[in-house]
């Protein structure tokens, strides 16, 4: 499995603690310490705490492009590659850090598939906060987030597009390492950050990648500058591993979409496959669409890379492919093509706007936190059919009274809980506020 | 044992890695989260690689006077405590970062005795290339290295000093901390060396504390400003913990005396005893004395100290205390009386100066490895009998082959590899360098 680089020089481990010292004091490490430490990962030699110790000094000294690439590389080899070679068609991937209300992915594959390109996405660990793609997904009767890789392969070959979950033979190292910084405190390290990614995706597949980094008060990256230098990192490191990125920097200063849940954001993604749903949804499918089949070459310029996103999304092709995915995946077909078939809450209230005025934010995190406790169930599961719907956005115009959003609940008790979290999320103002740019930055 | 302190508001328990998260960010603990810290680590409820990361987030976000001031407190009270009120006399102690041929704990201990003072010195883990002082005195006969804590009490009443190592009863969260910090990266933090040696001294039994702080090649502190911040530190979070601390930054970027060894330092510790001895050396103990009997408050003047010191170096009563103690601890008092008893080397050989100059520099610490590889036996215990004399000291004029030093070894091999060491840490230059001061900065 791990492909073991011969070196002609000899090399002389180090002792953990010294590779510790050399990162505290600002070293750099070489390709060589890099590979010992992933090793050590793999073998399980280097004990949690030092390995703790060591993520803890990478977030305060950082690592170069190339120590990050290297460690990209390393990470990646340590485990399973999919061999996608045999199929001709172009292999792109997405990545998103994740935000509120972000169905992009469940409608970019399939479309990313119906315009000929080969989208192969293996899922990351869920997120503390946000509903993931896969649980979303699951609200379809009978969808499998999981199989084995070579069936893996065949779907890709056959359809194009696949979303399973984190597969343990994937970048093994990396996983061991997320869980490790998640404890530890230093999940957000942008080298760690853009190492995590790059080996995960490259090692599912990936010729290239289209990178949404999301910032925001929905991200885990509050800090727009921050983001844009992840961007920037993910660009540069991809671009030493011989591979294509495009990373765009978007908003998420407020929910994406009209809909946070789980079965009705698998709704709205329908909605957006027939090229219908939220603005602000369709942009984003239509940018990170765009890129995908410039990326691919399927398009060479920006006006026919749009045209042919349009055309697929119009044409029914992409919804198509969605269908074929699903039921690829074990899924019940039927939902799709009448979404009033998807779990559905069995009560329905609005949210009354306190007083007259423009809304002026949205705490997209406070939101996500409402919508998790409506769906908290006793015994730990989500329920997929509650949520929030109709969601105002910043700049609308509102009446006293007049709904912020829909609330759909199944449980009084979550409803109340949720609701001081949903209302707190609003700031209304008697001006109106700017909107902001949903795309702040392109790096490629 | 350990006192719980209960805190009239009520303490909702943080996440260990929300812990770790609020160091990172560079806040300030409060009296409460480190409490539950070293709670956590006296119950050992926190993983190894959380408490790691941790302690490398204090690495470089480091701690305020009061945080480390609550930490040492804390770590002291985490497990017993000397109580040393019945003993009328005053408690004074010394600590020394440590240094290469620092033989001055041996002779200050009874030295302070002599003088009316208790010096009850529980002295922490082995450094990887000194040679500690209980690994010299244990080059005495019969010299007991541990005793339980009720019979250390009795001798610090009867004799007024005992030297004995580490009791796992005392600070016992220093101890599981140091040695993690040893392993992952994290023993040159200010804030924790200083909450490390008051913890341990001060549960020890101790009023006051003279600390000597050395920077230097032959000190793990190689830069001269981070020893005065060290001094500083300790001093101001002494005070903070209503302990009277005065601090001397001295100088090791040379040896400490004329020998370096184990038994040889022993032979030089007596002469020392004697009032004679090497300048540099009777200077450190004058010193380092004066501070311990003007804290006691035996003398109130700088004349008056230095007056009881010499007075007790002078006639004899500080060399008696020394055998009452190593008496008590079990170890032959003749050796003492006769130092030619002590551990003998074999054979014995001069290194000759390769030129003819000044000496300009000593590497103290490529000196101190010099001579562990010297003792160093197959069976990884350490030769008491080696070791090295008659060291030139920086500024001495030599003449080609002329002896930098007299080595004393028992095994060929040894001396061999040793040499390379001790002949490269010599830099000779043809004119008269600065000699450096030995006291560089005194904090009280």
């Amino acid at each position: 499995m791990r492909k073991k680089i011969v070196s002609p020089r000899k090399f002389v481990k180090p002792s953990y603690s010294a590779l510790i010292e050399k990162k505290r004091d600002g070293s750099e490490f070489s390709e060589e310490e890099i590979r010992y430490i992933v090793d050590s990962v793999l073998d399980k030699e280097i004990p949690d705490s030092q390995l703790a110790a060591l993520l803890m000094a990478v977030y305060f000294q950082g690592m170069s492009a190339l120590e990050t690439a290297t460690f990209a590389e390393e990470m990646m080899l340590s485990g399973e590659m999919i061999d996608l070679t045999k199929l001709s068609r172009p292999k792109i991937d997405k990545f998103s850090t994740g935000g509120v209300g972000d169905k992009t992915s469940i409608v970019l594959a399939p479309l990313a598939a119906a315009c000929g390109v080969v989208m192969p996405t293996i899922n990351g660990v869920d997120e503390e906060l946000e509903i993931s793609t896969l649980q979303k997904l699951s609200s379809i009767k009978g969808f499998k987030k999981s199989m084995d890789l070579e069936t893996f392969v065949e779907q890709l070959n056959k359809v194009g597009c696949a979303i399973i979950e984190q597969d343990k033979e994937i970048a093994p190292t990396d996983s061991t390492l997320y869980s490790l910084r998640q404890k530890c405190g230093s999940i957000p390290s942008l080298p760690l950050i853009t190492a995590s990614v790059l080996s995960r995706k490259l090692a599912a597949g990936a010729e290239s990648l289209v990178v949404d980094v999301k910032w925001g008060n929905g991200s885990f990256i509050q800090d727009l500058e921050q983001a844009k230098q992840l961007a920037r990192s993910i660009t540069r490191v991809g671009r030493s591993m011989k591979r294509r990125c495009v990373a765009l920097v978007t908003d998420m200063n407020q929910p994406l979409g009209d809909s946070v849940g789980t079965a009705l954001e698998i709704k709205e993604a329908i909605e957006l496959l027939k090229g219908e749903g939220p603005e602000d949804l369709k942009e984003m499918v239509l940018k990170l669409g765009m890129e995908v089949v410039r990326l691919s070459g399927v398009a060479g310029s920006t006006l026919s890379a749009k045209q042919t996103v349009q055309r697929h999304l119009k044409d029914g092709s992409a919804l198509e492919k969605f269908k074929e995915m699903v039921g690829a995946q074990g899924g019940d077909v039927s939902m799709i093509d009448d979404p009033e078939k998807l779990p559905k809450a069995k009560h329905c209230k609005k949210l009354p706007s306190p007083k007259r005025g423009y809304v002026h934010t949205i705490n997209a995190g406070m939101i996500a936190r409402g919508v998790r406790m409506l769906a908290q169930r006793k015994n730990g599961t989500l329920d997929p059919a509650v949520g929030i719907s109709e969601i105002k956005k910043v700049g609308t115009q509102m009446k006293q009274g007049e709904p912020l959003m829909m609330i759909h609940y199944n449980d009084e008790g979550n409803s109340e809980a949720a609701l001081e979290f949903l209302k707190g999320a609003y700031r209304l103002a008697p001006k109106r506020p700017n909107t902001p740019d949903l795309v702040v930055e392109r790096v490629a």
